[in-house]
């Protein structure tokens, strides 16, 4: 997997998932940020949104992961969280989106397992 | 300075001081996270708010320094931050009282020059 090279029209119909997940995700993150913020009473509710928010800057690090031998994995994993449409990955190569839909589709399995 | 033994008394009010301090401060840093959380509109300001945080947390941790030797002039910071006002205090021996208030008197001297 990653082995393939990536021409420039995937390359940039990659960087347009990957950003597109990574501000749905940072959106997602935010509406909680506003919750939790309204929900402040004292200084252990305000040191516990830090505490959420180093979390989540720690976890999207590293998912998003941009190198070009992990993106076929990053987008797989995307796509099970919710995050991407596997029609939103159109413009890369077949091979490149029967391997994202393979992992995608065994991870389904899995959780039907 | 610092160096008077502290009775229970004053170990009372020094506790009562120094949290009600620490809760106000608290309580404005959290309607500034509230105010950046309501305007957050991408990724950059949702980790903007984190560093804020993280900013936060790191000089409240310093400045609110519970040692009995620091107690004096983190008193007279949180006074001169306006965090804190003079009588509230009371319940300290008067020559604690004295040297805190020299302290905060030779502060706002300094501001006026």
């Amino acid at each position: 997997m990653g082995n393939d090279s990536w021409s420039k029209t995937e390359k940039q119909a990659a960087r347009r998932a990957f950003d597109l997940a990574y501000r749905r995700e940072c959106e997602a993150i935010s509406g909680e940020v506003r919750r939790q913020a309204a929900a402040i009473i004292g200084p252990d509710d305000l040191w516990g949104l830090h505490n959420f928010l180093t979390q989540q800057r720690k976890e999207t690090d590293e998912k998003y992961d941009y190198r070009y031998s992990q993106l076929e994995i990053v987008f797989a994993r995307l796509v099970v969280d919710g995050w991407l449409q596997l029609d939103e990955l159109a413009g890369l190569a077949k091979e490149k989106l029967n391997r994202i839909g393979a992992i995608v589709g065994w991870a389904a399995e899995r959780d039907e397992g």
